[in-house]
């Protein structure tokens, strides 16, 4: 077999505009937001990573010099909002027409029905990234396309459903992506 | 200087006694009797790291060859519970007679205090292992004594303002370590 290839994490876009900002960046300046304006208390979790190796330096950091990518058990993004808690998963797709299911895990979905049944509040966004849209998916919507794909239907979600189904995101200009407005929108009226 | 060490990370313990066993390890066992039993969706968030290299082998998983570990910016457990936001901070010493402030970072206090603004339900979870005691410890006790640290006072919290102030947990059978009933207790009654 080929030799391993190496590639350095890529430098974070600190442009304001928003040119190759990853749907991640917008919603991580979101959260620093509401942050420093106590309007609420949302993070990205750390990757999950089951670390085999570590090697300690004297007089240096420890290195993890073994790890390998777990897949998620939970979403992307939780904390407290009003009270609430608030649970989300945040997926982007090149695709112009649907959003193909394949990236989101059972686990993951599993999960979002156990904190909807707690008492949570749990949904995707989601990007149309060529497009420049955004919607706020709540679970059953995803719930029906998934038994629907389970039950031999289509394996993504077509434009029109969230159209219909779905709470689009207008952007605005800091933050740009004020999800929590969307939030409040779909389950405060 | 010298050549670094490398070191495995430990088995975990799946014997049924406590032994050996840590505060992780209890409470990963509780969190997993309440996901279980539909009582409560809380999980331990993984370790932060600053991944620099990843190695993309053909045909086998990605590996990352070089991380960090980041200082927490959070807690380390979070999720919901009868539609509240739960968000704590779990902690164990080996000293008998109190518990040292060192390991507490003030980014988790500030973030704790966040949590409690936004009507989160935050405190710590205390284990004095060579006692076998436990003491969930509300935000505002840990807020005095870090306070008192830092107007020149004592580094710890003496074992007796944890009899005074905080409430003690008993062990139960399973899971061992009930702490929601005790939060149950605190924050509910
Ligand atoms: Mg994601
Ligand atoms: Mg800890």
């Amino acid at each position: 077999s080929s030799s391993p290839s190496t590639k350095k994490t890529p430098k974070k876009d600190v442009s304001f505009s928003n040119r190759g900002k990853t749907l991640e960046d917008e919603l991580n300046e979101a959260n620093d937001y509401y942050l420093a304006h106590k309007l609420a208390v949302i993070h990205k979790k750390p990757v999950p990573l089951q670390i085999v190796k570590v090697e300690y330096p004297s007089r240096s950091a420890a290195v993890v010099r073994e790890a390998y990518f777990r897949t998620p058990s939970t979403t992307d993004y939780n904390g407290v909002w009003q009270s609430r808690y608030i649970d989300f998963e945040a997926k982007e797709t090149e695709n112009k027409t649907s959003f193909p299911l394949k990236n989101i895990h059972p686990h993951q979905v599993a999960h979002m029905q156990a904190v909807a049944d707690q008492g949570g509040t749990t949904f995707f966004i989601v990007r149309f990234s060529k497009l420049n849209r955004y919607f706020l998916m709540p679970l059953p919507v995803l719930q029906d396309a998934w038994q629907s794909m389970h039950n031999g239907g289509r394996k993504s979600i077509p434009l029109a459903t969230f159209e219909q189904h779905c709470y689009e995101m207008t952007l605005g200009y800091y933050p740009r992506l004020d999800y929590l407005k969307a939030v409040e929108h779909f389950y405060t009226s």
